[in-house]
Formats: structure tokens, C-alpha cells, sequence
């Protein structure tokens, strides 16, 4: 694919060519160097406005260009491409003008360690201290940045992108096309100890992980292996930095996770699940399709499908909603209760007042 | 220690040698080749029902064999041990059947960078890529995975083992059988600036790390060197992943830390704690000895010995419960409220309506 | 600067010359070898009494001399420095005493790889094992410890430390005496897909990561480049460990931030803000100068500067321990609710009866 500037022009009808339809408004059709926010984009660079919060820094923008909706096209004075999804388009203007990291090529590094019964597929570009362990399969065209270390017996697909210092554990297996960040850690011992004696024993942590097709993981995450069987991360899940997944965990495809989200063991997540950062599942829970999890969320307890849970513990959006504007309420609450233990306690005078004269 | 395959009446024989009573039932003496989980086990495999949740999975398992407790013998059909701890016999069928980690041999790998002043017990294990500094001691049969850097004067024990990518800082000692994960750093400088005018001045980080003999740290793990003297794990301690501890903790033995957990600096922390996922400790408090710490809690005053805290802030689990119980209520707690109000007012005016009528 | 021991009398004199007045109090003038904490320090040592919290250790401690404030002198025995900032006198004295690390001396080292185009500039201490890639800029006496690796196009400034395990992504930028601990990440794609169709379209992470001058970044951190433009920390700025920053954040000079701490992406932060161990920050919000966030909290709206906040959400500090006062009230809150509706239903029965009574 062609990366590399364009015109005003040449964007938008690649837009339309992707299948988005747009339109060109403003005079000149400005060649594009680059893709930039709406504060820092200067001369050659186009920006874009999606969320309108945003709206009001766009008179002062410096873009030669700008992507925008139908309905915000009057604010600005520069070139635009008009379109109903801004992000998208930005999204194949990045794609087209940036692309994506050109890696370095170092071949086959004669200082990685690569044992004699690894196999190793065509076009690997495997950097100078890389260790790829006894009996590991590799496949296509894999990048293996310095510091990688694959364990015996592991497997890698076609096109597996491992960044510096990644580990990969025995037995571990990733999929075609799995992209790996700086510092992560695949397959680790869980906290797998049997109680004996007010000791702890390590239990031998037999299984492994799999990632899928197409998972791509952060920086600095840790995913246990099972210590029977495997923990599986699912097709296409994409998880961001320093979240960790504990053993024998079963995620589903086209999850997203945000950062330190934290998974407990023998948790089964269903597919296209979003989690937000630093949100945290407790042990042995079911996570159905298509739920969302709130940021900082304790999910003590399953979540149906479709379901999106808030706060800790986690609890379904509308309910938390109400104890949350109650809870707002909370010292007004414990006053107007006191208020109203003295009107009762006035009433009960006045009224006692009452009966006794009545009696009298 | 013998490792691998073995008959069902072998494995009742080794359960029973090793202190574990129990009884095999059911036809048939199947050879077992490994450990699964219920829904994972095959032909040949071994499982396990201990936690009552997958009862009912039981019916559609695929294992050659299964280990349970009396109660639930009947539920299975094929071959069973039956006992009355299935997690410890599951525990110690591992261990016989999988046994641990075997590691690959480097021997001191001559790629090593290994400082003349360092000492290097016999039985040694040392891959390429791995630093030792000056003035290094190190005891027998080490393991050191690529990437591995010992910093100047520290000092490991005999038969530590320490996975890839894993730092240790300047003048850390590491007890005898210390097991730490990939890409754990032990021995950082902790967040120890003095304000000067509105900067932030570094204080030199001049204590060190201890980890007693038998601790395991999880990967991705930080723990801080003290400022001044030290930061100590305590025997037979473990951490799960991504665990930060601050400069200056004195962290018990055989405590238990769950990923993510959070201590800040100078807290004490007794034996036998158990602290869950993502709970974080504030500065300088003392836990007492067998204290538990739920997932999430945040601790900002000191627990005392025995206590199970829960929540933010944390709170003995009897009072959090019911502050829990009257939160759920909350809602219809402020319903509650107005319509006491408009009672009250009613009341006030019926009442005041008699007095008018009495006074009449 | 001179390091290493000298008497009381000299360390007096030392401060004073620092602009710290100070007296000396005391029979005898020891020879200082150390700083140490009042429960390790021993013969040779100075101490130091900051926290009140520590006074009534102070009796036991086996120091030779202690530092504390005037109104402290009179429960400590051994010779004293009694002046009205400890803290600061003991950072000066850790300075003085023990100084900052050595780090081991490498020159550059033959088994660095170092990329043609690479430009390193003189004093450079470079540890096998490490990488730097093409055209990729270094000052002068940077120090880059075992397993750094440093991406294309990246810019390290003079005197930059960056730890074991370090890796720094393509052309993001370090300005001068930055320092990185282990293990840290900086500049990693960001959490950037696009859904489409169901699935996760990566977007090219096109921006990078900026750190200002005099930066220190803490163990196994994780900081995301931009999409587009920068992440940038500014001059001055402190993180300690398992910090994850998101994509396009801007954070201002001599800010500190504890363990775990998360920010979303495109957050703004001003100058001098603190932010306590595991808070978390929402997308797109700023937080003024100087704002204060407390530990775990879970900031989800703008925080204006100078501002304290609390909990999750977060809360002005005020308003947040009004709440907490009324949500420890809280089960006794429903207890009286309930004795209000039986006394207002006796109320209203009461009423009716008098009612009915006058009416007859």
C-alpha cells in the first residue's frame, strides 16, 4: 500500500474509494505531510474534530486542513473534507499518509540465541540478543526485537510482532498476526500455592497461554498460564498496558481492555467485552457478550450480556446512577432526618399537650 | 523425585504416602498421563471438583479419572479418588504426574557478562545476555534466564532462580530458593524527593532490598529499596504480578499478595497476611499477623492482627457489610425520607387545624 | 562534591554552609559513617525524627546522633542536630554522606549494538546487551545500563540514565539527566483501534513520546506515544513505579506521581500536581496547578488548581468527608428511619383517635 503525502483532493477520494463518502468545501487543495491534533497541527498537516468539545479551539487552529461533520463545516475557515464519521477518516488518512512503524531489518542476527531444534519460518527478523529456546515454531515473517526470549516449546504464527524484552513461557502459543509490547510477560507461574501447614507449596503450574489471531497486547502487561490447560485470550482482543490476567482465564474475541485492568483467576469473558482502566474481576465470574465495565469497577459478581456495570461493587449503570445521586444527597439526607426527629418529637409534645387537656 | 504417567491405584497409593487419605472407586485402573480442568480433561487425564460451582459440569466430563470429596462421589461416573481435601490431592497428582519446571542447561554461557570480582557458586545456570557486577556473591546452582541484571554487590542465595529480564539493583540480597518472575525489579530507587523551592531534589536511595529465603515474586513486579536501611520480604512470602511495594516495608513471612496490590512506604506488615487484587496500603501503618485485605480496599489506617477489612476506606468486615446493606438501600432510603416529610407536614397541620378547633 | 563520613560538628557546619541554620546538642562529636532509620540505625549512624508518629522510638534507638526539630531535643539522649526542617537536614546529610549510585563503567561497550547512523556523544557509559537503532541522537555522559534499547530516530539528551530493561520507542525524545528505572516502556502504542465492522482497525500510532529535562520515571512504567502530535512530561516531573500514561497526554513540570497511577488519554495536567498510589484520571479532563488527588481515587470530571479531591468519584475534600461522616451514619441513619415511621404512624393513629373522640 502506498504511504506517504497527498493532496486534499487525493485524500478524499481515497475516503471514497474506502467507502466513505465526503465532500471537499474551502478553497486550495493543500499537499498533506501529516496527521496532528487540532492544537499542535501547523502548515502541511491536516486535523479533525470528532469530539466537540473540542469546537471552540478550531478558529485558532494552524491545519492546512481540517475532517469534519456536516454540521460544525461553518466553523472553520480552512480547507475541509466534510463526512459523518471525522474518527474514520482520520483513521485512513493516518493509515495513508503515516502508516504504520517501519522496523529495523537485522535478518537473522548472528547474536540472537536460537537453539538447534527451533524451527524458524522464512523472512524472520530476529534482532541481536533474542533467545529462542529448544523445539519452538515460528512462522512467516516474524520480528523478534532485542531482549525477546521464547521458551522451549512455545509456538509462534506468520507475522508475530514481539517488541523489546518481551517473554514468552514454555509451551505458550500465539497466533498469526499477534503483536506484543515492550516488557510484557506471557505464560508466568500464577499464584498457584496449596496451603500446608501455614506454609505455601508451589503447585507445578501445568498449563500454558494461548493468544488468538490478531490479539494485540500492551506494554508491561502479565498473563498467567493455566495451571491446568490454558488461559486464552480470544481473536482480534486488544488489550493496553500493565493489565494483568490471571490463570486458567477464558476472554473472549474483540475485547477491548484499558490499562491495569486486573483479571482474577478462572474468569470466563464473553466477546467484544470493553473494560476500563483499572477495573478488576474477582476469581471464577462470567462476563457475558458485549458488556461494558466501568473504569476503577469491582465486579464481585457475574454480568449478564449487554450489561454495563459501574462503581464497587459493580453494579448495573441505572441502579448505580440512583444510589450515586442518593449518595450525593447523603449529609443533606442525615440532616433533614434530624430535622425531622425534632418535629416528631414536637408533635408527640404538642399532641400529648392535647390529650391531657382533652381529659381534663 | 520420580515424575510422570501412573495408574489411578498408583497415584491412591502416592496420595495416601504422602499423608492424604482416601479411597479409589469406580471399575477400571486407568493410566494417567496428566491433570485437567473438568472441562478441559480427556482420556487419560486426571480432574478435580472442589469448588461446588462446577458440580454440575461433572456429568459431561471427558476425564479418565477424578479426584472429590465423599459428599460428591455419587455425581461421577467414571473411576474416582475420593478424599476429603481434592484441591491437596490435586496439588500433589501434579506435582507427580507434571512435577515442576524443567530448565534449559546454558551452563555459564560464555556470552554472559560476568564481573571478575563476582563469585559464582558451582552447579551455576547462566544464559547469554545476563549481567553480574563487581563484587557480586553468588551461592549454588543458580538459574539466570537472558536478560537477567545483577547490579554491584548484590548477593543471591543458593538455588535462586530468576527468569528473564529481571533486575536486581545494587547491594539486594536474595535468600536461598528465591524465585522471581520476568521482568521484575527489585531494588529501584522509591519515590524519595525532598521539595526545595518548589523543585523536587533526589535523595540518594541508600538502603537495599532483602527477600528472605523461599519468597516468589510475580512478574512485572517493583519493589523499592529503602531510602535508609531496608525493604524486607519475609520467608516463604509470595506475589502475584504487577505488585508494587515503597521504600522502606517490612513485610512479614508466608503473606500472600494478589496482582496489583499497592503498599506505599514504611508499612509493617505481619505473617501470614493476605492481601487481594488491586488493595493498596498508605504510608507507615502496621498490619497485624493472619490480617486479610479484600480485592480493591484501601487501607488508610493500621488493621490489627486476625482482621478482614473491606472496602475504601477500609473497614472490619462486619461494619462494611452493613454499611453495604443500608448503601443498597440508599435509594429507596431518600424515597423514604419525602415521604416522611409530607407525613410529618400533614400531621403538623391536622393537628394544628384541632388546636384551632379546640380553642375554638 | 566530596562524599563520605565526617564528624557531627562538620555535618553541622555542612548544613549551615547549605542554608539550613542548625545547632548542636550534645555531649561528644562521632564520627558519621551512614543515615539509618531509628529502629536500624546503630553505632556510627546519624537518625532522624521527622513523623511524631516515630517519637516514642526514639528512647531505644542505638544511633550516634539524631537530627530533630527544637521541640523534640529534650527525649533523645545521644548528641543531636536540632534544627527546624529534619527532613531536609537528613536528605543533606544522605547527600553528603553515602552521595548517589556509582554506576558499574563500561565505556562502550563492543557487544552494544549501535547503529551506523547512530550519533553518541563523548562520556558515553554503554553496557552490552544494549541497542540503539538509526539515526538515533545521544548527548553527552549518557548511561544506558544492560538491555536498553533505543528505537530509530529517538533523542537522548546529556546525561540521560536509563536502567536495565529500558526501552525507548522510535523517535520519541529525552531531554538532559533524564532518568528511566527498569524495565519502563516509553513510548508504546497506545489503545488505538477504530471499530469497524465489529472488529478492532489498529490506527498508526503517529506521534511520540517527549520527557523534559530532569524527568525521573520510576520501574515497569508504561507511557503511551500520541496518536498524532506528543505525550509530553514536563521539566521536573517525578513517577514512581507502574505509572501507565495514555496517548496525547500533556503533563506539566515538577508534578509527582505515586505507584499505579493511570491517565487516560488526552488528559491535561498543570504544574506541581500530586497524585496519590493507584488514582486514576478519565480521558480528556484537565487538572490545575497544583491540585492535590488522593490515593485510589477516580477522577471523572476537570479538577480546578489548587484543589484537594477524593474518592470515586472524586470529590472536593470537604464535600467527600461530609459524605464519608454521613456513610459511616449510615446503618444507624436506616435504623432511625425506621423508629421515625413507626412514631409517625403511632402519631397518626393517635390523631385519628382524637379526632374521632372530638368528633363524638
Amino acid at each position: 500500500m502506498v504511504v506517504g503525502p497527498l493532496t486534499l483532493q487525493e485524500l478524499s477520494a481515497h475516503l471514497a474509494d474506502s467507502g466513505l463518502p465526503n465532500n471537499v468545501r474551502g478553497e486550495g487543495n493543500p499537499t498533506l505531510t501529516g496527521c496532528n491534533t487540532i492544537d499542535a497541527a501547523g502548515a502541511g498537516e491536516i486535523t479533525f474534530l470528532a469530539n466537540p468539545k473540542y469546537r471552540d479551539r478550531v478558529p485558532q487552529c494552524r491545519a492546512s486542513a481540517i475532517i469534519l461533520r456536516p454540521d460544525a463545516a461553518s466553523i472553520a475557515q480552512m480547507p475541509q473534507i466534510v463526512c459523518d464519521d471525522p474518527y474514520q477518516a482520520l483513521t485512513l488518512a493516518v493509515v495513508r499518509i503515516h502508516g504504520y512503524r517501519r522496523h529495523p531489518q537485522w535478518g537473522v542476527d548472528s547474536r540472537a540465541s536460537i537453539a538447534e531444534s527451533a524451527q524458524l519460518g522464512p523472512g524472520a527478523n530476529v534482532a541481536a540478543g533474542v533467545t529462542v529456546c529448544e523445539n519452538v515454531v515460528i512462522g512467516k515473517n516474524v520480528i523478534l526485537y532485542p531482549g525477546v526470549f521464547v521458551g522451549p516449546g512455545a509456538t509462534l504464527g506468520d507475522d508475530v510482532l514481539l517488541y523489546p524484552n518481551v517473554t514468552v513461557y514454555d509451551g505458550c502459543r500465539l497466533g498469526d498476526r499477534v503483536t506484543v509490547h515492550a516488557g510484557t510477560v506471557i505464560g508466568e507461574d500464577g499464584l498457584g500455592f496449596a496451603p500446608v501447614g501455614g506454609k505455601w507449596m508451589k503447585i507445578p503450574q501445568a498449563g500454558v497461554v494461548i493468544l488468538d489471531d490478531d490479539v494485540e497486547i500492551g506494554a508491561n502487561c502479565t498473563i498467567d498460564r493455566a495451571t491446568l490447560g490454558t488461559t486464552r485470550v480470544g481473536e482480534g482482543t486488544k488489550f493496553s498496558n500493565l493489565v494483568a490476567v490471571g490463570h486458567g482465564c477464558q476472554i473472549g474475541p474483540d475485547c477491548l481492555f484499558v490499562a491495569q485492568v486486573g483479571i482474577a483467576g478462572s474468569v470466563t469473558i464473553g466477546r467484544h467485552v470493553m473494560i476500563a482502566g483499572q477495573a478488576g474481576i474477582a476469581g471464577h465470574l462470567e462476563i457475558g457478550d458485549d458488556a461494558q465495565i466501568s473504569a476503577q469497577a469491582g465486579v464481585n459478581s457475574s454480568v449478564k450480556a449487554g450489561t454495563t456495570v459501574l462503581g464497587a461493587p459493580a453494579t448495573p449503570v441505572k441502579e448505580a446512577r440512583r444510589r450515586y445521586a442518593a449518595w450525593q444527597k447523603l449529609p443533606d439526607m442525615k440532616d433533614r432526618l434530624r430535622t425531622l426527629e425534632r418535629e416528631i418529637a414536637e408533635l408527640k409534645a404538642a399532641l400529648a399537650q392535647m390529650q391531657a387537656n382533652a381529659e381534663r
